[in-house]
């Protein structure tokens, strides 16, 4: 598969400038590229948020796919402009043109919600953003095929990371690429936590080409230390935190009540919308029409269903009062956990929409820094060495971290006992019976007794 | 009216703190404000942007009247503090309860789009606002009643302006009230302009009570000029910019065209929700369940209608295809723009969708530095001046600016013309005729002869 | 004369990258550039502050003219890169050499508080510049002749405005240069005040070369009005700060006793390295001995010199004492001011080494923006306009602003009245005469009653 | 040992506020405070630099142990305020006096390139802030026992460790105090690397006393581990830069010279002030005529000395050309090093001031995280467990790292090899010996053959 350059007459007179509060500029250079942004595939990804319900722990996390995929965009123009004027022999500019489009494109499947909506309903957002690059009824597929009839599947095996040059690919998708420094850098300032910010503009001064992909020249190896601790942190305190990942369990109970009801006959009114979702038959078309709002009103909608479950669900969700979680050693506690399920179930109509087990590695980012390849780094004279044997701080945080699991109940188990007069009797003993299983907001081990 | 102050039981044993990233923390340390924010109506706020359309040209400008609230909150917060420790002869701070409830409050009432909803439905936020604090149906007004039967009428009577203390009254609205010093911070650092920044801290450094209201030291009048030039700079580079102001005129357009249809009785499928708006009687029921998920999911479901100008109405507004504009000198060309109407009303089907005159002060702002109370400085002996009178530059913003007219009409008119084989005679005759009357992006005068 | 290239080989194979609060980093590409930097001449540069006295105020500015002029140079090479990009028609790159040489030698003459040392001693820090680059004894020199024996001329030229290309020229020295871009973001940063703070990545978007020099595009104009207020801004702020101008006062008033003791014979022990000072006759050599810590070192032994007026001088200024001010109208309240200088004359020994008159706009800053080539902004058709025109805002801020005069006293005569058991009563009556003078912090006029 | 508190009348009518680039203000509330800041010897840190040779490196590093004690002292007032608003009974606001006062003259005793200095003249900065803070004669000692004549003995026991109550000593030294937290971040906002940023508003937050001292909550884990990894980043980034300690190894090389030729009684001029440290036995009036203006004065003066290596080492320590190095590991390569020391003497004129071993440990700066109290956390049912148990991250830190070891030499040794035609024999063959034990910047192990 030979590289397609950008063509001369492809390049606008006067770039065009997107303002960014993360970069300051995205710089679009190229027709191609700014008739890809104005697609109606791509300008949906202004109605999907980035981070599903991280906004209802960070208020300001409202940012959508459609600026990250920009700024994806903008770090891999400059990454080729960095290689094009300091490893003019390593890098084939040639490159450049499939290299931005999937910049661009890579996220463009993505629906709301899409790791819970997935899990729900058996879609893939991966495969959704080969459909779309690739079905001749898109927009975006035929601004595509002007460059070549080849062009979109070139594309398409970026993403997959099936296309031949390694450095491409692992621009795309690594341990260290343009997506994950772009999400880092955005998430931290969307949410104002200081823990995402590394030093971006060093760690594009000390990246580099080399034959087998993307590597970081040895003196630049503690800004790429810096990238890793930035993301761990970021886990640990935006993309774990328990109450973003309450409100992901809420929207999967709620979702899953739907699907129940569906398969009985009994959801009505009829959401035509969801419906090849629920047969499992979403088409592109079907897929396309979803976006956070249509979502959203829907259960905006299901707060005033008749079925008790469904509104109930659809209101904690919609008014933010998701349920509440402990802490529990999945080794040590399980029965304990099943346990305290059961006395959930006793207490809301013998129905398990109300407590889930929720472990954060679940959540929809790929934690692992090993899956992916290795990073890199290569000393002056050529030679190379792993960065998780270079540094003990990448060795730590690649072995010793799993995050945590938790057990998902509604609040009322976990405030401070209630006004003893307005509760049943039933409650008062449950709530007893389940506070004294939890110390420190954890499961009790068996040697601690009670306070 | 005597003010009522927090009791003592009502403060939080451990304050809670909103992760924030333009003050960088909310500190919340009563319980009466955190079930405000729990409230259903206050989490509705979620759901309604700021800044409306400005997020169509700053894609970052995502942020909600949430976070706005809470900012608004925080800031009238620190100005009690600083008002307690520094002025407490001239400050009553059992007036903090009232202050930092209405500062919580004093957005509540707005919808979605907030300007070109009220405009086309007659509709007013500020009545809601109203409506949602004394309206006993409210989880609000519950909240408000339960430290005095008075108390929901207090706070409505500060948003009002007419509780009696014109300290708390200036507070939440003056020239630079706690209102628009977050929203212009918060606006700059969603947008990513650096033109909003002001030096918050010294501003609130320097203001004061005194009897007749809010003031500022003397020596502090550069702060508040740099405040003043701040604003002025949003006004011009992000409230009044050309494309956002496309958008809202795009969408004054669609909604107009769904009225008239349901004016006919033609609108088709019907939109329950809406109808109470285009019958002119909703409620506070109704308004409350409409949010911007609400309104573009509906918006979505236009973009397949069967009326031609809805559903291309509505593909523009969701897909980001405005109309655009061209500025115009109101006084000296009004024949000349009327003409051009003329000529898109023949170009597109006999109708007036598809251009649309919008003065910038037109938008949802109220930009004058006039109608408000002015801005007084005190000096160290106690005499006082009027800021406009010690800062020429202030006096300068305050009498010269007006923002601009403009013309919008579909793009395709104002773009380079498109290739020739593909166009009908009738399009390009108009399209010459109406860019004869142009330059430099504005209606030609006639001393200016064609290029 | 025909500008020099840089030559190829002159190109480093890596660059060199300096770490840089204000512009994050400073990419040096040529081996000319780093040379000029390792000279001694330039690291000189190192040992003299930027803002002179204003660290007695803030106490963050503390950066060096070292790093200024780095500054200056990376705002130039940018400049050089965007026209080179968007310009190529307009912009010669062939100037770049001498362009971004001239940039980073263009403070090269600057000596140890400037401003106030050239009035006392009647040096020229610009005529220096010149002689550093001139003169064949100098590092900086040689390194220049490497280039070509009429290159030191030639960045002498474009540093004294007679190059013929009036590109270059303004580039290093006009309204708006790269000077000022980096000395506004550089004082704002270091100090910590915001008002500095313009938007220098959307002034650098929309700067262009044109035939007469540098201009601005149009629809760039917010963006410069921004900076002339920030310009405005830090000039009330930070340049006319009263105290630091208390502190070159107080040095004023040091030097000047020196001075008056070398003519009389009496300064002892001798002080060698000023001499040639004192003598009006200091070389290039004399004067590139000279820097802060020289200067300082000499204040510090003068501390404990045996003249009474020396000593007590250099205490204040050691230890931060200065002399205070009171405001006043030049054309009202001359002789109320002399009649003050007289009162203070009269009580610290009928000297007039303890006070002094100032006006703000005296100090080592061209702040008038009349006086250099005006603004010009270029329409989209080539069609230009003056900004004054354009931004009543930037006609406001030329017509309007002069600064301030101040009386400077000893702070005993401006403060409380001390512990009246210790107070001669010489010192009581004439405090109380001098203080009927006063109010709220300036000369009081006659229509104004005692308190 | 009862403390005593700020009396009524020592509050100020109005706090003063100091512009502060890190924490925007630091705010004086009390006369003591501001008079102690306006002492000489408070005012003397104004002109000791707090990074010493950072500078040489980061050219923004310029600030002073004035600003940074001002910053001390503001974070601790800041703790203060949140230990008496939150923890009221486990702390007790009588400390605040000792605390504030200690805070901010914790280094007073500093001198000019401290580190260094006390290593060739055998001085104690610690001793002499205790014995300026308990002397007589000093400004700050009559200041402080205006509150009480034990107070000056109080505040010393603080800074020495041997106050009674371990939270107030813990408060200014311990693994995560308020000097560190200041420095952390003042040295990041001076040199413009971001790894210094930690979040400093969340550390504050959880920050907590108890009844052995300081600990933190363990919900606020995460932002104590991020002040760890900041301060690892900022050692191995900032501190144990190679070129930093080139310079302050020919410091030290220069110092030691002086010193040699003071023994030798050939050093002339003389230089009276440090004759009394050449013989080891400086007073603190000696002491306190110090200053970085002083010695580098004194080191400007030598580049003119008729001792060759006086002002050789002079001139590369004044025109930063500092020796450069290569790593070695000390275990191995001890021998292979003494060699290359034996060769570099054999070039310069047999004597050892120009080549050095240099451990980054070395420096001034207390690295282990061992050596002081362990950081505690504490749950909420008030368990407590040390923070290295809780995370894996900092034990990896705590255990692992140790900085490096490097052999400095002259440049010319480690540079490409210069013109041949202008070189000895001697050099050339000596250069080439050299080079043949060095790889990638390190000595070369015996496995490593020649490339």
């Amino acid at each position: 598969m030979r590289p397609i350059q950008f063509e001369k007459e492809d390049r606008l007179t006067n770039e065009v400038v997107f303002k960014d509060p993360v970069h300051d500029s995205i710089h679009i250079r190229h027709q191609l590229i700014l008739d890809l942004i104005d697609s109606k595939e791509f300008q949906r990804l202004r109605r999907i948020k980035q981070l599903g319900t991280a906004q209802y722990t960070f208020h300001g996390a409202e940012h959508t796919r459609f600026q990250h995929s920009l700024g994806v965009y903008e770090i891999s123009r400059q990454i080729c402009d960095h290689f094009v004027r300091n490893y003019p022999e390593e890098w084939n500019d040639a490159e450049r043109l499939v290299t931005l489009t999937a910049a661009l494109l890579h996220d463009i499947g993505h629906g709301p919600f899409s790791h819970t909506f997935e899990k729900i309903f058996h879609t893939d957002h991966e495969q959704f953003t080969i459909d779309i690059i690739l079905d001749e009824e898109t927009e975006v597929n035929r601004i595509l095929k002007r460059v070549s009839p080849v062009f979109p599947n070139q594309v398409a095996s970026v993403i997959t990371g099936k296309y031949p040059n390694p450095q491409v690919v692992q621009l795309i998708s690594s341990q260290i690429d343009a997506d994950r420094m772009d999400y880092l850098q955005r998430d931290a300032y969307f949410t104002g936590v200081t823990y995402g910010m590394f030093d971006l503009s060093r760690v594009l001064r000390v990246i580099r080409p080399y034959k087998d992909g993307i590597a970081f020249q040895y003196q630049g190896m503690h800004a790429v230390e810096d990238y890793i601790v930035s993301r761990y942190q970021m886990y640990m305190q935006v993309y774990f935190h328990p109450v973003s990942r309450g409100m992901e369990v809420t929207l999967d109970r709620l979702l899953t009540r739907a699907d129940d009801l569906y398969i009985q006959g009994k959801l009505t009114p009829a959401v035509p919308v969801l419906e090849a979702f629920f047969e499992n038959r979403a088409s592109i078309v079907d897929y396309l029409k979803l976006d956070d709002h249509i979502l959203m009103s829907i259960i905006s909608s299901w707060t005033e269903n008749q079925d008790l479950h469904l509104s109930q669900l659809a209101k904690m969700f919609l008014h933010r009062r998701p349920l509440k979680s402990i802490e529990f050693n999945i080794e040590r506690d399980l029965t304990k956990v099943f346990h305290l399920q059961a006395l959930v179930s006793q207490l809301y109509y013998d129905e398990d929409y109300y407590s889930m087990q929720h472990r954060s590695s679940d959540i929809s980012y790929d934690y692992s820094l090993k899956e992916k390849a290795p990073i890199t780094l290569i000393y002056p004279n050529g030679e190379s060495v792993d960065l998780s044997e270079a540094s003990p701080i990448v060795r730590t945080l690649s072995d010793n971290l799993h995050g945590d699991d938790r057990l998902y109940v509604p609040s009322e188990l976990l405030n401070e006992y209630p006004d003893p007069q307005k509760q049943l009797d039933l409650f008062e003993n449950i709530y007893h019976e389940f506070q004294s299983y939890i110390i420190n907001g954890r499961v009790r081990r068996k040697d601690e007794l009670d306070d």
